[in-house]
């Protein structure tokens, strides 16, 4: 049974009883939550068996952050892969993705889920498009059973959540060319799975054997994470009706997962001007029906390549004030090339801050108490304090260490230190730390 | 006579015929703005004649953004100023401030204004507190003469404009103890003031000899930035009432810049939690009348030291959507040490995407089409086309070079770029790009 029925039959699980631990959310309310589907707990058991944490995802809990991983068929070294999830970890990412589409796939799956304490998530399309390109030449020949028994073996090697592009439609793909859209398909997913149903004018077997799907991923508690094929991968396609006209068939298909004990999430853009997000996140909840959103960034510019870990962190963290749940971290080298273990960092640590800042405006239970704690600190010029603190205590013990003021101020201000200037001249008249 | 009395007399000046090149503005509305003071144009013509371009900074205009350079008494090293000054003018920042506290002042900020083709500014209080630190061992000797004489001095050698903390009054100063504040006083400027007014327990020097430093500026041209010396040093200060009472303050000497012809903006926080940025944007423009508004950030958590560019790029891409003018860049340094000149180039990088997403979100004139022809580039895969429009063409060069893919697409995807793929299959039926 998925924690999804347990929660319906009442049953608190030792997963919940584990998120528990840390989430400031009452049982009851965990308990309607992962029962009525507007929270998800990721949780394969053959994963939490090896040692895998369970994580909620959703409605009063904190804002996740995800950590994509994977190798290309221009770059697959599995040390280079391994460093990338030790990264990911360093920068406490909740939660990591292996997209990998080079190599030997199972493998890379089964060596980084062993050393993956957070919940582990794929794309099962690219590995079935892989081994069908390297058996007969092209993944054109795909039928819907290799996806199946993808699904199905990287359920058993404990996947935690899976994306699953069932809501890309044959009418949508046939749309594309009179939609005006600027950058067609951007999902890497979409781009493999729009190819063949334009190839074969059929539709998308994902689609056509939802319940197949559904059958696997109740057997093995994988929660499906439906993928955003048609996501806007330019401001000038956000928010149009191919977007929205599959967000309609994955609220659909939220509801069929529900009604089968399976749990689910939906994915989200991708490009969108700052001032469409509210409307998106609004309009996901809505025709969702309140399931977990996901989204990557958004981006809101197309013009930073080299910076996309900002220009996603900036959307991020909007759109995580207004609702979304998980956060998808995007790199610097995002447009440009496959991220190093060091831009896989940075994109973690770029939407942890948006994450947060995102939890401290919705007033998220205890977000906002950290930050009070850390000025508080920073104040009594307090370093140790602060680093312990620090969202990111390795780079600012690094940087403090390498760049030490003569002063026990910092090298900016020295001497004229302006929270120790006029601490030090009023002693009783001047500022005073508050008690809260 | 400024720029504000010669607009107000109906007159262009070359400096505003300069800025109508570059700006979106219809001349009756430059005029117009720049005559009502909502619109400053920095043009210390002092620096006009050593090649310094003129800016307009305010309504109608593109949102801009202000590099931070300068010394410490830790550390003032000539070549690292010029290093950060050339960082600063690669990574293409509307301006410069030179904030040195250490070494000598006037040979650097000489050196640098020399080399500096856009407007240049200063916060003439840390050369005064220097100057009488090293004459008489200890600021609090400061006298208002030897402020105005610095910035008369700074004023003859081509300052643009200049930080001027009127604003903090003697009644907050003597309010800190009770206020509730965490962080106390965090402007630099503002401490020396704060420590100093505490000392002798009188009125800020600024404020009681504002029309002395209104008849220098209104001489020379220089643009005052009205300094926001209460401003919040933490998200648990942000908004309170020794903030708002100088925001007050401010407003007031807005009207009296204006009233004796001296351009003016208004500098803002500073530590702002996200939902309330909007609350800060519409009390500035409606306290301070319109004046074109500066923040520093604002930081929208406390606890990201290492990545407070990123954390006050989110605060500076919702608050230039919602009427701010002109950002000031935070660095990855910033409450650990004085920068680098590499982080300086982030700084600026991480606030030029704030910025352009903000002019985006509010539809500014142009600046969604970068956006759209960035698209229409990367759906065709046209890499130098991407390269040249790319908000940072240097650092895109350099990542594209070091890992360029085997296929023509990039590292990331590879054989499967799913733009590459559904245009490929579908020639005729699949996407196609827009026409706009």
């Amino acid at each position: 049974m998925t924690q999804l029925l347990k929660a319906r039959n009442g049953v608190i699980t030792p997963e919940m009883e584990t998120i528990l631990e840390s989430e400031p959310i009452s049982r009851d309310a965990l308990l309607k939550g992962v029962g009525d589907g507007t929270i998800v707990v990721l949780a394969n058991p053959a994963h939490v068996k090896m040692g895998g944490v369970p994580l909620a995802i959703g409605k009063g809990t904190r804002i996740k952050v995800n950590a994509n991983l994977g190798t290309s068929q221009d770059d697959y070294r599995m040390a280079q892969e391994k460093a990338k999830l030790e990264a990911s970890l360093k920068a406490k990412a909740d939660t990591v993705m292996d997209l990998s589409t080079g190599g030997d796939l199972n493998a890379i799956r089964r060596t980084l889920i062993n050393d993956c304490p957070v919940p582990f998530g794929t794309v099962p399309i690219y590995q079935a498009e892989a081994d069908i390109a390297a058996r007969k030449g092209s993944f054109l020949d795909l039928v819907a059973e290799d996806l199946l028994s993808v699904i199905e073996n990287q359920a058993r090697d404990g996947v935690d959540f899976m994306t699953i592009h069932a809501g890309i439609r044959l009418r949508g793909v046939e749309h594309l060319r009179s939609s005006g859209r600027l950058t067609g398909v951007v999902s890497r997913g979409g781009g493999l799975l729009a190819s063949w149903m334009l190839h074969h004018r059929r539709e998308n077997p994902l689609f056509e054997r939802f319940d197949d799907v559904l059958d696997i991923c109740r057997s093995h508690d994988v929660t499906i994470s439906l993928g955003d094929a048609l996501r806007p991968g330019s401001l000038h396609d956000a928010t149009d009706t191919l977007q929205v006209d599959e967000l309609n068939t994955l609220g659909d298909l939220v509801l069929r997962c529900r009604d089968s004990g399976v749990q689910s999430m939906v994915e989200g853009p991708g490009h969108v001007p700052l001032d469409q997000i509210e409307t998106n996140v609004i309009l996901q909840k809505r025709l969702c029906h309140g399931a977990p959103f996901y989204v990557l960034g958004p981006l809101v510019t197309d013009i930073a390549a080299g910076w996309d870990h900002i220009t996603g962190a900036i959307g991020g963290a909007l759109a995580g004030w207004i609702g979304v749940d998980y956060l998808c971290a995007v790199t610097p080298a995002e447009h440009l090339a496959l991220p190093s273990p060091e831009e896989v960092y940075a994109g973690v640590m770029a939407f942890r801050v948006a994450a947060h800042a995102a939890d401290v405006a919705r007033r998220f239970p205890g977000a906002m108490e950290r930050d009070h704690a850390m000025s508080r600190a920073r104040f009594n010029l307090d370093w140790d304090r602060q680093i312990e603190l620090a969202m990111d205590p390795h780079t600012m013990k690094e940087v403090r260490q390498e760049r030490k003021s003569e002063t026990r101020a910092c090298t900016m201000c020295g001497p004229y230190c302006p929270m120790d200037l006029v601490k030090n001249l009023s002693d009783d008249e001047g500022s005073q730390e508050s008690s809260d």
